[in-house]
């Protein structure tokens, strides 16, 4: 096992790693994200772990979580390395006010269409067109794995999910919504339609609540950016519109309730089904 | 009608201004607050209004929504003034990163318990106890008001409803959710009870569905804080404890997913039922 140590601000790998947390182009390139933080370290998979940084406090602290996650690394022949970091360091690489003082550089996980219509139960999609905020889009990864949803498609404008904001919110999620980013999102939405999933659809003006449909077969959710909807294209693909009904003034939901509500709905469906 | 300019920084408006914008405490001692963007500035009741900020572009450009509000304001008897800041000193005030050039400080509405349970429904509560996270608190409120709520009763260390990023986050829904802070939250769930309201918590070891359970009834949901859940003694208070099933490894939903998730059960139940 080697160990390193990194005390000096001025080191390179010091500046990838802050690249890393801060760049979608550095991440992309390097296929790989920061997972940071004691709970998402012990989630993320072995085999996906390429490097690991802590603090001299969390190896007094935590020694057993890393002693845990280095023999997992080695069954997967991996090479169990760590890097201690001056806590000076660590909070400059860190993303969050009150470090923990661990955190991995970790691959990000490859997926196919395949990977997303699930094994045992029938497909069970939600389709995200431009989503934005980070905590959205990391709370929807989260609900969908609670709710049972088989794979997530985002348009390729969507927020970057491998944000350190977005990977916190999805309480580990992350390793285990299998998920998309595809160029051709309206095509998609057809090809889907055409392979027996029904596409359903959000819309103000609909005029059958979303409780009014059956959710049990295929099925896929279209949700848009949250300030403006959907584009017109995707908003024209074929769908069925529903309505959240809303009392009150309010114009509308959140994007990640709005997800959520309909995904419940699908699991409630879905469970007093069997 | 008065006009003023301000253009100093060292201005004790300007000062006091950031001080609302920033402080929970002045908020509580002026009994108001800021209500920012023109969305914000809009639905805030004319009766409500105290002052009036704005930029000359936002003269410029929304002209006509500040004159509609000012002769509003006059019916109400108030004072239909406003002052012009420089886009400067806008920005300092400012807690968006775009300011829209118009801000209002408003007084904090006022309610009693009778208030908050409904008058055409049947009493729709919330007890919150403790959330913290700002954007959570605020869709808390967009969505209860979405899903009929009559109000929302908070324990008193629950997060200040008029931090600037609650506010924005619930469309506006803080002038029309009744709501209240309480010192005595768990005997309140207890008095509750006592009058006809079914109190239900989520609970993770609970084992009937939320589903299950019938809400068109007098009912209120309790909902704990993001981390930690109820505190001991709101859990030992008197209510059914329900389940929110989830799938995966997931070990929680967000505070304001599983708000959400319950009440639009209820409000579906609810129309369903008439």
């Amino acid at each position: 096992m080697a160990v390193r140590h990194i005390s000096s601000a001025a080191n390179q790998e010091v500046k990838r790693l802050q690249a890393l947390q801060k760049k979608t182009k550095r991440r992309r390139e390097e296929h790989s994200f920061i997972a940071e933080g004691e709970r998402l370290f012990r989630d993320t998979p072995a085999g996906c772990i390429r490097e690991i940084y802590v603090t001299e406090k969390f190896l007094g602290d935590h020694g057993d979580l890393l002693e845990e996650k280095l023999s997992e690394i080695k069954e997967c022949a991996g090479s169990p390395d760590y890097t201690v970091l001056t806590p000076e360091l660590f909070g400059r690489i860190s993303d969050t006010q009150t470090p923990q003082g661990v955190m991995c550089v970790a691959q990000m996980p490859r997926y196919t269409i395949r990977d997303l219509m699930g094994r045992e139960a029938e497909p069970f999609l939600l389709l995200l067109e431009n989503p934005q905020a980070p905590g959205n889009l990391g709370t929807i990864f989260r609900t969908a794995e609670a709710a049972g949803v088989t794979g997530i498609i985002m348009s390729a404008d969507t927020a970057d999910l491998f944000n350190p904001k977005t990977v916190r919110a999805t309480m580990s999620a992350i390793y285990r919504m299998p998920f998309l980013y595809v160029q051709d999102f309206v095509s998609r939405i057809g090809a889907l339609g055409k392979e027996g999933v029904d596409v359903y659809a959000a819309h103000l003006e609909a005029d059958r609540p979303y409780d009014a449909f059956s959710y049990t077969g295929a099925c896929a959710f279209l949700i848009g950016n949250e300030g403006n909807g959907l584009t017109k294209e995707a908003a024209a693909a074929e769908s069925h519109k529903l309505l959240i009904p809303m009392q009150g003034r309010i114009e509308s939901l959140n994007a990640a309730m709005a997800a959520g509500i309909l995904m419940y709905e699908a699991a409630r469906q879905r469970r007093t089904q069997e």
